[in-house]
């Protein structure tokens, strides 16, 4: 069960009074030396998390969840955005929440988007998403020990609260599928070294294909855009290799791409899911009904929502979670653009 | 230009105290029915809006706008609500506000969400979409003289500001490309009549075949939920009409019946496009990725959120709106699977 570890104890464990350790916290006093130490070392021994302070020390609660997006390109869809926030909103209405959402800047102006809301006492916690490595907006929360969750993960060094898919087990399992289909020249449509959620995907290809003792090779990597166009692109190099040679199946780090492949094979006269099988990730809606359908990786979208929401919720009323960092399973959807071969 | 009529100027022409109009028009105190008349005598006179006296007397800004949506079928998306929110949003920002979203409901549920943001006075007012005849949130804001604005129409005696795309416009561009490609028979899928939106889009259709000088037959016209399986099974009934009398091109309501007519029309051997044509609406990030790629109508969505949240702020502003009832036009994007016949 979740605990609540109070300012109060601190206070009693440092033996200094509850302003003295609220005030050294939010870095609003001097004290000696000494009287810091005591008191962080009370912080640490009972668990006390710092974003507890701000929580306590603002005047009024604003009962608002402030959430931003990145918004998708013009000829992409964000697929889990509708449900994404349905499931948010529900779940914060019930303890008496609300969502803020306000819009995506980019560089110093989303930062900037953040500081205004927490400076002007507009929300009382935030949700990130589209987290990646050495995300700014982490280090300014965790600076501003400002409450938040993500749905998302960013350097493992980094410790703070969030719910992620397990973009690994995702792409495991599409990998292997193919394997067990009988596929051993496996290519992956993949994103830029620098992706977080591509370097995830990425350890579960190269993992299923490690397990079955398949060797990787160089070539059979692409890594691009996420879009239509480079899926097209790179099937188009891959279509041009000797038969022998050529990947036999594609997974794609997303359905866009995987449409990509799908139309550059079937220009080359091939048939997706009989000559070539794809696999997507995310179950885009429209997925379902290509010729052939595609084979994909669904996320649990309502689920993250509700988790993201009850422990964010759960962090405002300062309790400690159970487990502040949750992955969860996505699911392998089978359908026939990679099933036509073993038909 | 917008002229500002203010409670002051209402109160100086009934010859009352500002106090007194402002509680005869919330209803927070009685008078005589001479006074009361004189003061909506005054209010007529004038022009002043109701809602003005909302907003003044409010004794706290929220800076928030309210807004909930309904959610897509599971295997449906909602093209348009990533750019229509992070549309808003960013309006809304430039003017110190921002968006509280908050989940949809059903039945008397839904109303009650409003209510209650309104009592706890957490937004200076809403936007409503998916609005429909007899829409209980427009009998509701009115009575509470609350602001807000609509995308989206209801019923034409029913007087409140709105922006809302003209689908019969768009409905009639798909009909009329159709007939310059030499359609004569053009069936639709359509909504069932209930449907607000589906009668406007219904009577572009019309227009453009009488137009054109072609009766519409009943049989032409399938009615239904607006999803993948209703184009489906509506197509195959026509596939089976002698091919003299079945329609040669399909108009549909929205991409998700366009798309499954298409796959009605290739799984009975035929080729749509240069057998029989196919449009959408709404342009759905994928449709441009189909086999063939699908025509169909786009909806200006950035433009759409700007101009309610424009329009919904200058009300909050106490503005008079030039145009509070705007309709925007779509456009029609041709693709193969109308034009291969052409070609």
């Amino acid at each position: 069960m979740a605990m609540r570890v109070t300012l109060k104890e601190v206070a009693k464990l440092a033996g200094v009074s509850y302003q003295t350790v609220s005030k050294v916290l939010n870095k609003s006093t001097q004290v000696s030396k000494e009287t810091e130490l005591r008191i962080m070392e009370a912080v640490r021994m009972l668990g006390y998390r710092p974003n507890q302070i701000a929580r306590n020390m603002r005047t009024q609660r604003t009962n608002m969840v402030g959430y931003s997006w990145e918004p998708s390109s013009p000829d992409q869809v964000n697929t889990i955005l509708d449900q994404f926030l349905q499931s948010m909103a529900q779940a914060a209405e019930q303890a008496g929440y609300h969502l803020l959402c306000f819009p995506h800047h980019s560089g110093d102006e989303m930062l900037a988007a953040y500081t205004d809301l927490i400076d002007t006492n507009r929300v009382d916690g935030f949700v990130i998403s589209s987290v990646d490595y050495d995300d700014p907006r982490v280090a300014l929360l965790q600076e501003r020990q400002f409450p938040f969750i993500a749905f998302g993960r960013s350097n493992p060094e980094l410790h703070f609260p969030y719910v992620d898919v397990d973009g690994a087990a995702g792409m495991y399992m599409a990998t292997e599928h193919l394997i067990n289909l009988g596929h051993r020249r496996i290519a992956a449509l993949a994103w830029p070294q620098a992706s977080r959620v591509g370097q995830n995907r990425m350890d579960g290809y190269l993992k299923a294909l490690r397990t079955a003792g398949i060797e990787p090779k160089e070539g059979w990597i692409a890594r691009g855009d996420g879009n239509y166009a480079f899926g097209f692109q790179a099937a188009q190099t891959w279509l041009k290799m000797p038969v022998a040679e050529r990947p036999s199946a594609i997974v794609a780090f997303n359905d866009a791409m995987a449409v990509g492949a799908m139309r550059a094979i079937q220009l080359s006269g091939l048939q997706v899911g009989r000559d070539i099988a794809v696999t997507g990730f995310d179950d885009a809606p429209m997925v379902q009904y290509l010729s052939p359908p595609l084979t994909t990786i669904r996320q649990p979208t309502w689920d993250i929502g509700q988790r993201v929401m009850s422990s964010l919720l759960a962090i405002l009323d300062g309790t400690l979670l159970d487990d502040p960092q949750v992955l969860v399973e996505p699911q392998l959807i089978i359908r026939q653009s990679s099933t036509l071969t073993a038909g």
